[in-house]
């Protein structure tokens, strides 16, 4: 019943939005942008907390290679701070991001932290790190992994930086392994779009760790695929309230105020699948630039180049377009998977998918 | 070409999401509610700032009959600060509303405002009016309006109150009158969601005042309704930026906290029709909850009876579907109109939007 | 009882902080800005509402010569959002300051904003002002003023825009003409601080208008002032609840996201004179700095000079120095008044306090 | 030169402000609350960073004995964001507050944060802990202590349980055993306020971790101690920019908006003693009340009594109050301290205080 390969929405002509995508489609369009990923997947059958089965991971994404020295302007949104991130206060205050950001499962963040502080004064032994503003973020995978085992160790942290790539593996990868979305399996999708000279020539990318939704309310491109794909699954796994996160990169001139800007709109690439932002859903956005770093303990003043707000609103749709795609890209990479207490959560089904697009004449 | 009655998307079987509408399908399904207009059509041709032609209106919101003595839970959510609105600070710090909502022109808030104080002061003759909160939202008419010319006077403030109802006029009225969205004329629109007895048996009703969207984005329960209508309307009316307002009134037992919780939801229902909160678009959302009025001067204590967060996902869906069906009555309901410098914004072509979901099988 | 010349505080001695004054010691000492009063002083005796006693009037604070063109880097700071202003939160979203500020009382803001409104029209008739953001702080003078009057008509503003200048009137003129605050007369006033070049030679000019605080807890360089002058003053005008606008501007290269965090510390500055930012008191914070000007339709990319966040500290200072200053510069500058009802407020007794702060040799 | 025995600040009769006190002067005085600490001091010398010598620890505070049951009503605020809390996001998004909070030093963050889920787990056995907000706040204390060693383990957070008591200890203690405050030696400090039956009586209780302030800028009920002190003392310590963490605790029947408000008047507290929010500083605070405790997955709707906001200036003041009172134990009762390379930080003496007091008549 399943695809030996899965493929990503647009490689099925399945077009989101009207802007071009970068060359890799991937936050990694972002010059600088890596991420690295490390799965843990181990044991079946019941739940004995602690011992598993394991069905998680540690994603950790690095806006350039040594972060804590080339801090990046950056800022926050909370859609629906039902959530557990760290470090996101002092980056509103501040408008910089001095961490690798982590991406784990919801009991797993104190670890991560750790770890990335660890990480951090390993990698800078030449200055005295005293102080450091660790960014994790998370979603909840208890429905397939036994979440009280804080099964991330901080090994397994070091072991995710030591895959980083500006190859983004999508899918039931790192932190998005034990993750469920529209019923569907969910985890790690990206995307990203270039806009065009005329407007600027930025690139903006998008990551995505997907956790959230209803079955019912999945539209692509607008068709309601998910009242239809409803009629053949169950809908227990429905209960499960999920949660979002989106990492927005660009290379556009922007302060933190503007960052902000865009770090909203991912809002409405969410509503645009057919996310509702449910009670428990803890919706993050983190937006990052990679132009204008900052080593802000070194001088007095900057020389920054700004773009004017009134040339904003094409990075809005670049946002918007590339959250859409990159949930799509989630789900449609993530594979059926098999977790504790023998919970299953399919992996979306894709020819039957095209099969209702089709039926509606929206794509391809 | 156009339609002699121009009636509700409902009408013409268009369903918006999953839940009941209430008996109107209106804000005033919530007990109590009441919205009156005024509207200003004078003059034509070229434009003479502070002469005309005047396109403009005023539309006030009444949660109840006197809501300076019995004020209500209110919060409010910036979705977009580009704008203009007034006294929602104080709304988030106190978590009440105590003044009828008055909605208008961008130039015209500071009349507007003056004549909610007026008629304030005279309606609570009986006692001090020292202090009070006046609140009112804008949007921007001035492609069909002489927007300079402030032409909503305080007596248009006070004839719209007259006119109060809770049979709710939509389209071109009020604070309607002159408005653009998604490239054909746009204005007033409401629409109700009632939640079975299981889910509370809660009714939230909202009103769009709609001034946003680029046609290219217009979406009718997900079909790509604008890609094609575009095809035969001129672009340069895209350029208008925008904003929207949205009013969330319930009668459910929610404190600010959660009805900030609700207006946020309002960004979703506009995604779904296509809004991508563009940079010049003003988005302000204000929530409140008839329930629980206070008249804060008397007592020390308030017994309130409060909704469970747990239980509020299905008020979220109900504004999201509320919002995005008050979005497509506001095109619906509203006419072709001629304004300043000849100006012409067309109302939506019905039979051609009907032809286009037809061919795509979604609704009826 | 009373001085016939009312100093202010510098030139008794007191010496507020450890910064220098600018040559004015003055908001004004931030070149470019300049204030004007229209005070409107009419009738006696008892209240008829709308028609006098009148005590109010209005203050416009201009960041430069034509703010609308060249729109200045801002942003607010909500201490207590019990208050009506208007036009934060566009300043909030965009950064930015297009309109004069606007100082009066609560119930005039509709009409000093609308006169604001039709000023930028006419003052700019070359270009098309379909849009703006006026900007209106305001406090409530009920106490001595005929407040429902709103007093406060359209060329009172433009009378105060024509008393523009960089000497800068404090004490009970403008909007400060019916304030009270500390039990005694409060209104307007205004003090800066030059910081040496070692620290950036930047100008931190603030203006405040005082209607807060309680009598009991009036602190002037520490010493409890008001706990002694309790002792000969009735305690009924306590109940005034108060509020306090703080004017922060500046001359440092600053964006908006650090100039919130100047204007959060005059709450540090109103706390240091006695301030509890009751229950009532709204006390709101809006801070601009004049370099970097925005004529933000023009362009597409600005180059910025920007301060590191590291060197803020002494700005920090400066804005809390001189809150502390200007707010007793308020009470100093303010003579006794008697206003409706023959309510009296006394002028803070001079002697009296030089005598109390001798008596603890803090001061002199 | 030191005191052998540290007292409070009132037992030399030092009043702050005008409010009784509870019976402990503590945060125990709402009851319910308890805290515990766990002191680590070992080593001496050079720092060998992971090996000490270590001068830390970790303080935790239980608003009941089961907070994960019986959740309360919380709202955080963030005076100055340069720091790193765990868990305030969602506090503010539910208005609950789930979890003991925890208090330690900077670069210890994950790892408490990590002991807190655990603990929760364990001592929740019987229902299944899927999801927990841990809410762990800090303050820098790298200049006594070995930070990068991150030397609180879990077993340590786990003794500060056990050693939770309503009997609260201050001075040099768990999380406050490294820090540094004014100059001098802080830590942990505690104070309460009772209001009157006739302003509800209510019991107000607060808890501060204190590294924060100038030397020069400390005040003592408005005496400018500091600046008298400086003479004594060399400067280079007060380069540490420090961070100070409030906890504010009541019974008082008020709502998360209500909270917040309250959590806001912190500032007017760490003003009074000379706070300036210095760039480098992390302020936060956290509110919560144990009146109308929540169990959210339970019951549909909830009854709560719920204070009118005309009677919060009383709690106002009290926080106010009790956050000055507090800070000012923190130092009262830290001894002197020598941490890593012989770092020596004094123990403010106390007889000089009290001398230069007396000096100005101000206390006792």
């Amino acid at each position: 019943m399943e695809r030996v390969n899965r493929l990503r929405v647009r490689e099925y002509g399945i077009i989101i939005g009207e802007y071009c995508i970068g060359p890799k489609n991937s936050i990694s369009d972002v010059k600088g942008v890596k991420v690295g990923h490390y799965t843990l997947i181990r044991g079946e059958g019941k739940l004995v907390p602690g011992h598993g089965p394991v069905r998680t991971g540690v994603t950790v994404i690095f806006p350039n290679d040594n972060i804590y020295r080339n801090k990046v302007i950056a800022a926050y949104h909370v859609i629906n701070g039902f959530g557990k991130p760290i470090g996101l206060l002092q980056v509103g205050e501040l408008g910089l991001l001095e961490s690798p950001i982590g991406l784990t499962n919801t009991l797993n963040i104190g670890i991560v932290a750790d770890a990335l502080i660890e990480y951090t004064i390993r990698s800078n032994s030449d200055i005295d790190v005293y102080t450091f503003n660790p960014v994790v973020l998370e979603c909840n995978d208890s429905y397939l992994n036994d979440i009280q085992g804080r099964h991330v160790r901080h090994n397994h942290v070091f072991k995710a930086i030591e895959n980083l790539s500006n190859e983004v593996v999508e899918g039931s990868v790192g932190a998005g392994t034990g993750m469920v979305s529209f019923g569907f399996k969910g985890g790690i999708g990206t995307s990203s779009r270039k806009l065009s000279g005329k407007l600027g020539g930025y690139t903006v990318g998008v990551l995505v760790l997907t956790n959230f939704g209803y079955m019912k309310d999945l539209r692509i491109n607008g068709v309601p695929v998910g009242l239809e794909l409803r009629k053949f699954f169950r809908k227990d796994i429905e209960k499960n309230d999920g949660s979002v996160i989106v990492i927005v990169a660009t290379d556009a001139p922007l302060n933190s105020r503007q960052l902000r800007r865009l770090a909203k709109r991912a809002c409405n690439g969410i509503s645009r699948v057919g996310g509702i932002s449910s009670h428990g859903s803890g919706e993050f956005v983190l937006a990052f630039s990679t132009r204008n770093t900052v080593s802000y303990n070194d001088i007095v003043l900057f020389d920054e180049t700004i773009l004017n707000d009134a040339y904003l609103s094409p990075l809005f749709r670049a946002v918007i377009e590339a959250t859409e795609e990159a949930v799509l890209n989630s789900l449609f990479k993530s594979e059926t998977m098999k977790g504790r207490d023998n919970h299953i959560v399919y992996g979306i089904p894709i020819d039957k998918v095209l099969e209702i697009l089709d039926s509606h004449g929206l794509v391809r």
